[in-house]
């Protein structure tokens, strides 16, 4: 299995998904109420659509860091990756419930979406933590990591199978908080990088 | 016809193919019913959704190793090339008609719908099957495979073609009884290479 | 301009554009008529279906022959591309109207969709054939082509200026027949190459 | 961060994003109303479509150009990358929704479409200027740039942002008068770099 088709596959499927989320936003000028008002209340689909291109944006960016790590793919860490692109796939799903939601469910539904939101945010922090996991496995079999480091990078990069449902469960109390601390904790992880000290220093690998 | 620019359009279609598989899945909060009675009772849409997406995800895979054997490209093989992803572009089609026919359809509703599916993955299987048996082709005239070795890995390769048609009966008793063999059948050839041992040792290809 | 990007963005393009005609297909079961019936209802989708992608996959194969013959990229090469892809993209929207025409239009309606169907063909062949010129036209002032033989090449290049409108006319009486014409011509491309003699010795292009 | 990957992601983005537009032109044959009557009451769904894609295929070719000058890529021009990306990619909806109003609204939701329009694309313009800022202050610091040419340049580049405000403002007073210019405008721009002359001259990338 050769590693850049793995990456280019990898990259369409998230362009693609990033890109599905626009499919959400939608108004029908001339049906009755004026249009400014129809964007006013279409706010929470411009707010998780603002949040979830974050989210993908940022699996993005982390995808490619811990995938440079080795060159070397085998069965198990396409079973992950699959996982991790099932999971990122539904997001514009989760992202369109959790909006639909906010603008016209009860309560009880918004706290429905919002479970349904956080739990697709969740599986997907533990896809990825296992994909790392895997690919951390491979370098320390290979002399590459120690398995001590490799534990305590693991710890550190799976963060987000803790952070996600504590951000879910103040989504219960309130829905925006959570879209406001998974927008904060996103942008947070677009200017810092995820993994341990001990990866920073990466074989070196072509700039182009 | 370059082999790279071969590989990247249908990377580009299976990706794009294997992500629309979310635009089956859909709930109206606040249209009268409760969202989890609505998401449960769109059980269907999910259980088609993870086994059409491993379905495309195993293709994938499988598509890579096989069109590695070779990098000579010749018509028939675009041909065979095309009507492959015909046919997995149509599965987001099939996937949304088998669910929403497991959840609003009559029995024979399920039926037809189970056929449509299962006659979907089985033409996709024979065209998989024909572009593996043109590929071979190739290597056999250039001596690189025996004929004899050729004609038992398409047998093998060609497995889909049988079991794809078993499953579909089973389907037609049982329509959720389908969606599990297939989940089956493609996590067994996420592991196991579907190839026959005389391909395994692949001509060393470059791993970036 | 790297000609490696083009590529990779015109292949995007074409490969969403392929896929996106599945969004087409739809039925909808448990709505009072029974599945079987919808689906050979809707017939002219998948026709249509069949053909649309048939002409985009031979778009994407003639694509990559003109592109691979020069290395040079400029700006009128650019606004020609874009407008061959402003065409192709419409080609999920002409087939849509087209099918939906068959099924449920007028006579007229159909007679208009197919005008529309067989003019976005013609559209998309004239930007193709202005394309090739311009390509050719790098490849002669390079020296790299006689210009007798570049106006034969263009000749038999911009053959689909003439047969698109043709089967348009043919379709104009009978609309099943144009699809028939241009499903015979796709296949007929897919294994002829378009170009002229003079082009097929191609300057050797790496192959992987 | 490897430079291919995201020129690749970007790319892929791009891509989806310029033929999702599609999806904004539908008509209904066999609805009451001719086809024909259909079609010409959504000219601006076809005005729209043109211009956004014009305007889409341009921002591939500067973004590729300005990409070009710099292979180090660091958090901060991710980050803007991200926006741009994100700003483009809600161009479809931009693009619907004055499609619609132009169609269906009342002079004020026309207005507002046109706000709508304008100001993502004005957004997308901020974003673009600051990615270009971004780039240029990589090269100033790494001495390939003087920082008064840098800033000339960016006052160029970013031209747009006083631009689109501009031809937003015409809108206000007849919306198709904003869809003539964005075209003029995008047609202007493939045609001639929108870099200052200090740029032209880029380090020798490879053609292929």
């Amino acid at each position: 299995m050769s590693h850049s088709r793995l990456v280019g596959f990898s990259d369409g499927v998230l362009a693609v998904a990033i890109t599905l989320l626009v499919l959400d936003l939608h108004v029908e000028p001339g049906n009755g109420t004026d249009l400014l008002t129809q964007l006013a209340q279409a706010w929470p689909s411009f707010a998780a659509y603002v949040v979830s291109f974050l989210v993908i944006g940022v699996i993005w960016v982390n995808h490619h860091s811990i995938l440079q790590l080795t060159g070397s793919i085998d069965r198990p860490l396409l079973f992950w990756n699959l996982l991790l692109l099932m999971f990122v796939t539904a997001i514009p799903f989760t992202t369109a419930t959790l909006a639909a939601s906010l603008a016209d469910g009860s309560p009880t539904d918004i706290r429905v979406a919002t479970i349904l939101y956080g739990g697709g945010m969740t599986g997907m922090a533990v896809a990825f933590t296992a994909l790392y996991a895997r690919i951390t496995d491979i370098l320390t079999r290979a002399g590459a990591m120690e398995p001590r480091t490799r534990r305590a990078s693991i710890v550190r990069f799976g963060a987000g199978t803790i952070l996600y449902p504590l951000i879910t469960l103040i989504g219960l109390l309130y829905a925006p908080a959570m879209l406001c601390g998974l927008a904060a904790l996103s942008i947070y992880y677009l200017f810092n990088q995820t993994g341990t000290p001990a990866i920073e220093p990466e074989p070196p690998a072509p700039t182009r």
